[in-house]
């Protein structure tokens, strides 16, 4: 597969996309319509990318639990923002056991409804406040149209559901949970997300307002790469949270609730690749390091391969991910496309002269040809590596950041604006129109309002469509 | 809750049970019939299972992926035995998107069918085999009746499934992950199980034959905690695997398939609890210590809770999981309770006393009373801490392992083993017997073959049903 061309980005993004997905051997399709599967290659990374958020809301005081995978129909039509947001997506069980059943159960698209029946149960004073939950699970949402990873009928995620006595608390727990969003995306996946507050109209059904992290694809897109929702009292007042305050007084709860999913290995496989196949960030990658073996006469084969296990074994024990490529029958040339095309972000190359000299040669997936390369002391390997992962993995960052802000452009007219999304890019600018002009936006030019970034300048301006004074900046692009 | 008495395992094991479930807070009930909602104690108590399971599993080899929840009605079809054993227990969905499907979808009972088509897909030589392969997920199966963790509609599990070239492969494998069963449950679980193989009449539906890890629960009940299957060629048959072996001859694969569930929840449960609650083996105990500080007049108060801290700091730099319960308005009495109810193995005690003194007292969990009680310094608690996991891990182990071999009786005649049936206890006999035979047996007495034990007398004997000359022993148990 690895030996064959693939679409260049340029040419068609999309199928560029969809075929490094099955050729990095991340997925694989499924014979269930918008389902897919997850291969080890692809497990591992999301594997990383929820060590690397469970770690962080496990030191910000949350706790895992797990709720039923069925949601009684009622439950949804509770909250009526909710039920209308999610009604089209349902996936419905309406025979279990060999018979009908009575009350239809729904697969979860989101646990908001099943996980507040149980907080008011769990809450009954102030001191069970606050109340800091996440559940790592599988939901459904039967979409239509699907992509690996970026939107499937099935997909897995986390979604953290708090609740706190005050609008204050749970506002600071949002936001709290979107900076920690940040932090893992910008930290460990290198992508240089933007944060921001969603226009009521892209909110969450059911939310006061939500807030998101969007990232910029190598298409000049935007990808909604994790999402954080006050939700005010709007569930508490539709299950009967209530709390005993410190006054005796009874009041309702304030509940959050945030998830960051699957779509998660889509941002970085956008953010990143290139031409040649993935680029993984080292703090992900399920091999910060690829052994290749070099030799061409048989009798050189084993001393190559045994000084190549002795530096994997080093490596290795130095808690770097490392993997050695042994499999017999396939060129140097054809191992070093395919763990370019799998971003293996160091590539460490061994042969007859290296054990010469006592070298190896080193490789960077995120710089192409000679300049990636360089010649080190076996001595030390273990420090060698070290820096140079570091190295890659500012440096994706760097790359991203770059290409992003290159991208992105300041508009102050309706003009300026199609122009930029027209041509490719993210368009900030001035922003006091109404929901109704947002849609006009949409239809006319597919861009929507990823966000109103937190990072706004200082002083006012004038909306770039509607001209009315405007407190406030917003940005808007194409978003997959 | 804590503070109201449970019910004795001596008065009614299955009422303690549920108590201890919903009391230490491992779990509440649901509004879905049959699901349990798993909360955050019971949750890290799975988090240690999980952890410790994975990592012998990737120690051998396997990966993790990740396939689709749902399957077609039709792959369930393929395999005979399969659709009958799992058929009366699917849920099924009919509707989604809010359309009938044209083909329904079960969502899985388990995972062996959808997980072959991909197997078909992905083997085409001998060199992709061994092809070695475990899911985390979750699982549904409709069960008429259902207690907590140990028989829910919905569950949690890991399922292994891999592909080898030869029936010695496959065998190899079954009885490897059996090992790996054996090996968590015993040295981390403290659960002394019997791995032995399943009659034909309790085998998986589909296999060649099962294997079993089989433990014995405070109630002298059996409680099977996981199951190890060898499937030979059914499933590759059912699903086309093939692959072309060295000589370039077309092969069917053999296959194996491998489980433990949320059910091990249970079995540790009703392995080592008493009648004041869990006791839980350090070695997947959510909290290993709890520091409980006492003082009486509120001028001691300051010192006790700085010392307190300054423990819990050192135990928790030194890896060991400990939690200080600062809990105003509550008595020592009544957290010594609380902690006691949740298993935890150590408990910690600093007073005024203790901080003139420069030490601390260490109650086990595993030992009631002033015996389990020592008085140390403060000075090097870590190692008397870990000294002291050590010792309750092993204690606790010990103690089930006698528990079991006190009641596990050997047994010459069908009204020998219908005695130790009713008077509660294992019957070891030598067996003979046919699958009808096996079914009387049950009928009349209630008790099934649990397994043949590897670990068998040599010689042989004479069948303790028909008479008959046997060659192997089985044990006979009432289970869950």
């Amino acid at each position: 597969m690895a030996s064959q061309a693939v679409t260049p980005q340029s040419q068609d993004f999309s199928k560029w996309y969809n075929e490094i997905v099955y050729r990095a051997d991340l997925a694989d399709q499924s014979p269930v319509r918008g389902c897919l599967i997850i291969k080890p290659y692809g497990y591992e990374l999301w594997e990383a990318i929820k060590a690397g958020l469970d770690r962080r809301f496990k030191a910000t005081g949350h706790q895992n639990a797990y709720f039923p995978l069925f949601i009684p129909e009622s439950f949804l039509k509770r909250e009526a923002e909710h039920v209308e947001g999610f009604s089209p997506e349902l996936a419905v069980v309406t025979i279990a056991g060999g018979k009908p059943l009575e009350e239809p159960l729904v697969v979860r698209p989101t646990s908001e409804t099943i996980i507040m029946e149980s907080f008011k149960n769990w809450i009954q004073s102030y001191r069970d406040l606050p109340l800091l939950i996440n559940q790592w699970a599988n939901v459904v949402r039967w979409e239509l149209r699907t992509r690996p990873f970026l939107r499937t009928t099935e997909f897995l995620w986390q979604e953290g559901h708090t609740a706190h006595a005050t609008y204050e608390d749970a506002e600071r727990e949002t936001r709290q949970m979107l900076d920690v969003y940040a932090d893992f995306a910008i930290n460990d996946a290198a992508i240089p997300v933007v944060q921001g507050r969603k226009s009521d109209r892209e909110k969450f059904a059911g939310a006061l307002h939500t807030y998101t992290i969007e990232a910029m694809m190598r298409d000049k897109k935007a990808l909604q790469s994790g999402t954080s929702h006050n939700l005010g009292q709007n569930f508490a007042r539709a299950f009967g949270i209530q709390f005993l305050d410190e006054n005796n007084q009874l009041q309702y709860c304030w509940t959050t609730s945030w998830g960051v999913s699957t779509r998660m290995v889509g941002a970085v496989v956008m953010t990143h690749g290139d031409d040649k196949g993935l680029r993984l960030p080292p703090k992900l990658a399920p091999y910060q390091v690829v052994i290749v073996p070099i030799f061409k006469a048989d009798d050189e084969r084993p001393a190559v391969i045994a000084a190549a296990e002795r530096l994997r074994a080093e490596l290795s024990d130095a808690g770097i991910r490392v993997h050695s490529d042994l499999r017999e029958g396939q060129s140097p040339g054809f191992k070093f496309n395919d763990w370019e095309m799998r971003g293996v972000p160091v590539r460490l190359e061994i042969g007859p002269k290296d054990l010469e000299k006592g070298t190896v040669a080193l490789a960077r997936r995120d710089q192409p040809g000679k300049e990636g390369k360089q010649f080190v002391s076996q001595a030390g390997i273990v420090e060698q590596v070290r820096r140079l992962l570091d190295e890659v993995q500012a440096s994706l960052l760097r790359q991203a950041t770059e290409f992003r802000d290159a991208n992105t452009h300041d508009v102050a007219t309706y003009d300026q604006l199609r122009q930029v999304i027209e041509a490719g890019g993210w368009a900030r600018g001035w922003w006091a129109g109404s929901g109704d002009d947002e849609a006009r936006v949409k239809d006319e030019t597919g861009a929507t309002i990823r966000c109103f970034p937190f990072d706004q300048p200082d002083g006012a301006g004038r909306c770039l469509f509607t001209g009315a004074p405007a407190q406030r900046q917003a940005i808007f692009a194409k978003a997959y």
